[in-house]
């Protein structure tokens, strides 16, 4: 096994690519989709379970673990992969788009963000300094930069005023960050939907040089079309030959056209928020357990999944375990819906290796339309 | 694989017993410990879980599975066994003992009970001959007798005239459950803490004839000193060849003199409901995780257990997930509570096919007394 962090880009079809990250911990294909751990836990699984799905690496939250349980105390149980039992890659957030959407009683300087705690109310301080020390506390293999984005709509100068604090804060990230073989620090491109502020973005970014770039400020209500306006280009400012990137995307069908546009990794709560809440992704779209059609539909959710929910359950039973509340109602939800992104993931890595990327999205689109089958 | 219920003494240490129940199904190593499943799921766990942590069979409530998903639908999803993907045995209850406990208007009559669902406040009846159906529906491998118990202390007239009830429903059991072979209907002893009572219960029962004998009437606010001065002389008044059922029982020292006093099953939502709680049961007794004593202890509950919680997580993790309401701790302390209590079953058997019962009891008493060990 290796012992640094490296990407080797394998092919390339359009404008998409596929490829191989090598880390001290394992390998993560790419195009790449991470289950978020906010917490240290995938919510309703079990850590064999998340890489039973395929999983090769997943997201942790710095905001949520250094207010709970602290990073000081993750390091003192050996870090994070030792702390929540997941010896593969694991990539850290910056805390910086959670302490602006979830925090109390921000304030935001040129030196960081103060912000008293969700859970408790304590006051707390980020910045590019304190978020690399408590990510290197967390012990996770790729590290963002701390930045700061607004959120969308926004006026053209407070986009660019915003880009250009996360850039000197990157520069800033890069010098805290230090040298740790085998730990990557990826940059964040910022910009909002205007091309030109994403250009001066990427260029800042490899000025200082990472070993990966994400597309940040996106998926925070700008919409499909707007987000896929801007991968239509972004991707193309930043290095060929390090990852890309995109930041809590998405649906299916985002994945699928940011994978389309030269995305690498990508990650988001839907599949595991789905589960929680009764909603099953497959070939053919979402599926609602909660509905009554279902209640005596003896039908697994997808006739094609081989996920231990698909193989065991039929809808009946899904439907009632939602209706009353049981837990194994989530555990088998968000079972499937991390398979079938895992799956949609290896169908996507196939088809760009195979060079036939096209035929495989519009199979994609064509079985979407079908919609779920009703039962007979 | 046997096609019919069958009951194997194998070997005695004084009042103690360990054997084998043969069902189509598999086999039963007595004294058994059931999980519960009440609504067609032992709550928090998969399962290929509940089998993992040695469960030969486990119980669901009739009550329960009536009013949601109702007992035709299970029957028209393949039974219960296929519905929730066990293959195992399964037991179920008659109904009886929980609509009393749950149900809303309960009017009892010779007939039956006449109650409204907690669920929807639906009116139903329950019956010896509607439990019998109803059970039947389910797919069940052991049957309990339809029967009525009064919770205690109550007079002994009351009782009486209860237990003289149940004895005249068992026999309508008997009659309405017909011939299934590979089937079992036990019937259930009733009697209070009145000796003479219980053998009367008793030589009603045996008059009837049944696969198995219940204790019930236990576990039922009575307190471990009467309950286990019942258990000094009841099991001695069922047969020797048939297997002897504890109702509802209870905590690990519960089983303890149950088997000590000759019981070969038993079932209880203790270990799962504790899980769920954040209580922790091992041989040094019960542990709450929720305890900040345990926010910075790397060991696991139990340094010795061989379940996946203590395997792979610290006590600071466990109490981190609690304090963080997040599924897992309920996943992982359910897991390890099924796992301890199967592995005192399979302590208890062993012990008795060894003639080494007492020791192995005063042993576990040693245990729980040295209490759980502080961090240092």
């Amino acid at each position: 096994m290796t012992t640094r962090f490296d990407f080797t880009l394998q092919a390339t079809d359009g404008a998409a690519r596929t490829g191989i990250i090598d880390t001290p911990r394992g390998q993560i294909r790419t195009p790449a989709f991470m289950p978020v751990g906010t917490a240290a836990t995938v919510k309703a699984m079990l850590p064999d379970s998340v890489a039973a799905t395929g999983a090769d690496i997943l997201l942790g939250n710095t905001y949520h673990l250094m207010l709970r349980p602290g990073a000081e105390r993750v390091a003192r149980m050996g870090g994070l992969h030792r702390f929540m039992n997941w010896q593969k890659p694991i990539l850290t957030d910056s805390g910086g788009f959670q302490v602006m959407s979830l925090a109390g009683l921000r304030k935001l300087t040129e030196e960081g963000v103060t912000f008293s705690s969700h859970v408790d109310g304590s006051k707390h301080f980020l910045s590019p300094e304190t978020s690399m020390q408590i990510q290197k506390l967390l012990g996770s293999d790729i590290v963002m930069c701390f930045d700061e984005c607004p959120a969308l709509p926004a006026t053209e100068e407070a986009v660019a005023a915003s880009m250009r604090l996360s850039m000197r804060w990157a520069q800033r990230s890069r010098d805290a960050f230090g040298d740790r073989p085998g730990h990557a620090l990826f940059g964040i491109m910022q910009g909002g939907v205007t091309r030109e502020l994403r250009e001066e973005s990427a260029e800042a970014l490899q000025a200082i040089g990472f070993d990966g770039y994400a597309v940040g400020g996106l998926a925070v209500g700008e919409g499909q079309e707007a987000m896929f306006g801007v991968l239509d280009y972004a991707p193309g400012f930043l290095p060929v030959d390090r990852p890309r990137y995109l930041m809590g995307v998405g649906k299916p069908d985002d994945i699928v056209g940011a994978v389309q546009r030269g995305i690498d990794m990508m990650d988001c709560v839907l599949p595991s928020r789905s589960g929680r809440t009764g909603q099953a992704w497959t070939p053919r779209g979402q599926v609602n357990i909660k509905n009554a059609r279902h209640q005596d539909d003896p039908r697994p959710l997808d006739e094609d999944c081989t996920c231990p929910c698909c193989r065991g359950y039929s809808r009946a039973y899904l439907h009632h375990v939602f209706r009353a509340k049981e837990m194994i109602s989530g555990m088998l939800l968000t079972w499937h819906n991390l398979h079938y992104y895992q799956q949609l993931m290896a169908g996507l890595r196939d088809a760009i290796a195979a060079g036939r990327l096209d035929a495989f999205v519009a199979e994609f689109h064509a079985r979407r339309a079908e919609g779920d089958i009703e039962p007979v």
